[in-house]
């Protein structure tokens, strides 16, 4: 980061706390108490980050000066915050019927998703009891592929993975999201063709990947059924805006499932985009969800900011940041079932903040989202956990826990957390060298010193830790939306629109133009790109055809 | 990165270059050839890096001066150049069997790793037979379970996925890793335990996530055969240094592979940790999989640093690292069947580089080891791409394409190779505001501003591309290695052991203590721990007993 880009505001408090060990922040009780907070199944433990009160109610001053609640608002009551494509941003509405407090959105999109969730409902149902013909869907079902990608596979991915112990039995689902033609390969001599329920799930229903997969399945239903189409199509369900251009690819409309304008692809798992979950957990599973988030919602609407979590986690990673000049952080969930949370995070964070421009088109003042990365604990120890230790470089860190476990394997469990525990506490206490020639027992003194400074820590990195009671539907959906909110403060915060995503388009309008010349027969010498894009090609024409 | 850690002598060539775009460095014809190499199965592409051939060459004068020649050759005759651990260095030596060149390695180590060969090449072959008793193994084996973690498990676990369309039919591959016991529940209800041969892999066997699991999936099988423990054994196969702690623990002496001080976990895929794979893809695989690394290793040994790919790689990595600055590189691979590259990359080089001490003692000068992100493409490009063409930080990227497929799909993978392509193509050359305008034909003047404002992208945002001609054993070996000795070579130019890992101790050691409270009727509040650490190990109690 560029120091020009640090907020001046919170230079002293960073020039202050420079001296500071962590060790020493966490003697105070008080701050302590102010840094940690539940809410409902979440407990979220900000008390390693490297700030002090002072800090912390400088950050508070800061958003409470910048119409926060008001920003807030507009979004639950479907202003067009999204400006650059002037549309509503209701994603919250998607799941209102979980709130205890009455949503401030337009009632026909109300309506629309309250009609939504009741053919969804309808629909899981008639699966689960093993026929959904009255829903257009063959019977015999056991396997569901959802072909989507981005904001159309990370969701559901993410949820049906982590709630394995929810799933309904007799009914596997899998996700085929990559134009890599591997993948379906592989999902067509694994599945039963005749046994196989596919949801093609895309928006405009243009997506390369998702219609290129799409075909692939449906050539492979198809010669299952001697071509009849009207067999075929019982094995497809639709989420997409087009309804005509699904119904022309071979779906018909009953079959097609609502996506809207007013819900963008990274907030959309609470829409029919999450029909492969529903179907996965059950209807009941998936209104948990719903309303996991829904609690996170209602909080977010009346906490102050000193006890509001979306605000607080936004003002920990703006500290971080912009007052820090830190350029990522890695998401570590000590759980395998939540494999897939940092790959869902790294597109609702950097595909919403990952800006440089503000929505009056404006250069941002300061550095914006940065690189989220990460991998399940333990493992991460015993792969990249020296860099973070040892490295030169600070990487603040966010661990998620969960207390309860859905298997008896205590020994295991009990392991997980203390390396969880002990981790956090690793990177914010260190070792010192004194410490470690303490342990240096053997040797010269000369070579006591050195092995003793390779075996020191510098310690004084930051880290969240979250703790669920248990991986639930509930507490699923109450950390999604604990992210979504942090996401749109930050955005906020930037002065950014988090709701776009024009960074996507110039790559697929450049791939249009190469994939002719890749083609068989394609005209590989097009004098039209530049000299690496040519080589390229050429080296990919030439080591096609060598033995 | 501060400042005052950036080398002096390049200085002059980042200002040189910062007001020089990609777009016209691309067009510079000798400076492409000087900058695209080929070797064996493997096209490497550095021409999209922001450099023109002076600085080039002031990082060769640099590498030049360095007496990187003599550090290599004293790795491969294995001098103890692990100095903190006082041992030799000699993954290479595993694989010289495929090498054309004379190893100078020890020949007590080139004859141990010989004879290891020689029992795995029987082992496999007995297996793939169907009779393996002859080993200690039982027979009608159809499953086998990789227990290990970090380097006993993130190189087989990347193999044996790679080489998917090599597998040996019949025989079916899992890596139980991660202490979370969900992993072994799930395994142990999928497998039949009379089916299953499990390999457990520890060099101490102290490794206590691999322990605990191994312990698990012993009493699965134990109760299938009513506690008979010669039945058991036969179950196990075991790959450690430590014999007698694995005769301890129920696997007889000739059902261990040898692992062995001169071989790092990270560096260990070629030796018995690669047994598994072995199993996976039959010995003439495994021994294919050594020559193409036996490939990069003579070329390693003999070329000039201009033409020299890990030497070359090493250059680009130390000027977007110490020169530009930058924090981390996303490595992108374009092939489902390379998932698990990005995490197997994290361990190799952020372990290996992520230190701030010399061997002496003494800070290091420079930022070491950037932070290793990334995941397959296209999928990315849907996730967090928005981020690395619009956002503020500049993130080099690596893309990783194979030109022939596995399979038969071509207009799935023609589209893929042309992703891979325009994102390498856009992040370069951008788009300017000008020819944003020039697409925005609708509203008035000022809103056209705005919204081309927003679709405007910066370009000159540097990028290597690996095209390989198919993803073979051969073409994966030379992959890994050439990234292992570019690993070999930022070790080197930082001045740091690339061998140890002292930042994985201090974690561990406060686990131990921490794991006594929270076990079943733990004194929980034990008074020794930091205020932050009581404060979770009461919440997990706490919630624990929660309904």
């Amino acid at each position: 980061m560029s120091h020009e880009r640090r907020p001046s505001f919170l230079a002293e408090h960073v020039d202050r706390l420079a001296g500071t060990h962590l060790r020493d922040l966490l003697k105070d009780a008080a701050r302590g108490k102010r840094l940690r907070h539940r809410l409902g199944p979440i407990l979220l433990d900000l008390s390693r980050q490297k700030l002090d009160l002072e800090a912390l109610d400088a950050l508070g001053a800061h958003v409470e000066a910048s119409g926060w609640q008001a920003a807030r608002d507009a979004m639950f009551a479907g202003a067009p915050i999204n400006t650059s494509e002037n549309r509503a941003v209701l994603h919250t509405a998607l799941r209102a019927s979980g709130s205890s407090l009455p949503s401030p959105a337009p009632q026909d999109a109300l309506k629309e998703i309250q009609q939504t969730l009741t053919r969804i409902d309808a629909l899981v149902k008639a699966v689960e009891l093993g026929d959904a013909t009255a829903f257009g869907v063959a019977p015999g079902i056991t396997d569901i592929v959802n072909i989507g990608i981005g904001g159309s596979d990370l969701g559901p991915r993410l949820a049906v993975r982590a709630l394995t112990p929810y799933h309904v039995p007799g009914l596997r689902s899998h996700f085929l999201t990559n134009v890599d033609g591997q993948s379906a390969y592989e999902l067509m001599h694994q599945l039963d063709p005749r046994r196989t329920l596919v949801i093609v799930v895309s928006k405009t229903f243009t997506t390369q990947e998702t219609l290129l997969n799409g075909n692939v399945m449906r050539d492979w239903i198809s010669r299952a059924y001697n071509g009849d189409k009207a067999a075929v199509s019982r094995h497809f369900l639709a989420v997409s805006a087009n309804v005509a251009e699904v119904e022309k690819w071979g779906v018909p409309a009953a079959q097609v499932y609502p996506m809207w304008d007013f819900v963008g692809g990274r907030f959309s798992l609470w829409s029919a985009v999450g029909l492969s979950l529903a179907l996965s957990i059950g209807s009941y599973n998936f209104h948990e969800l719903l309303r996991g988030a829904a609690l996170v919602d209602d909080h977010f609407r009346t906490a102050p900011w000193s006890e509001n979590l979306p605000v607080l986690l936004s003002l920990v990673e703006y500290w971080n940041r912009n007052a820090q000049g830190r350029g990522s952080r890695a998401v570590v969930p000590y759980a395998d079932l939540l494999t897939d949370l940092t790959s869902y995070l790294q597109q609702l964070e950097m595909e919403s903040l990952g800006k440089q421009v503000t929505p009056q088109g404006q250069p941002v003042a300061q550095s914006t989202s940065a690189v989220v990365w990460g991998s399940v604990g333990t493992n991460a120890q015993h792969a990249y956990f020296q860099a973070l230790h040892q490295g030169t470089d600070v990487v603040p860190l966010e661990f998620i826990g969960v207390v309860k476990p859905a298997h008896d394997l205590s020994a295991n469990h009990d392991a997980l957390l203390s390396n969880l525990l002990a981790q956090a506490a690793a990177l914010a206490l260190g070792k010192t060298l004194d410490e470690a020639l303490a342990e240096a027992t053997s040797g010269t003194e000369e070579e006591r010193r050195v092995l003793a400074a390779q075996r020191t820590f510098p310690g004084d990195r930051p880290s969240t830790v979250m703790m669920l009671d248990a991986l639930t539907p509930e507490s699923l959906g109450a950390l999604i939306a604990l992210y979504e909110q942090k996401v749109f403060m930050l955005g906020h915060l930037w002065g950014i629109n988090a709701f776009d995503q024009w960074g996507v388009e110039l790559g697929k309008a450049i791939a249009r133009q190469i994939l002719p010349s890749l083609e068989e027969g394609g005209a590989g010498h097009a004098s039209s790109f530049d000299s690496a894009t040519q080589a390229l090609i050429d080296v990919i024409h030439e080591r096609r055809i060598a033995k």
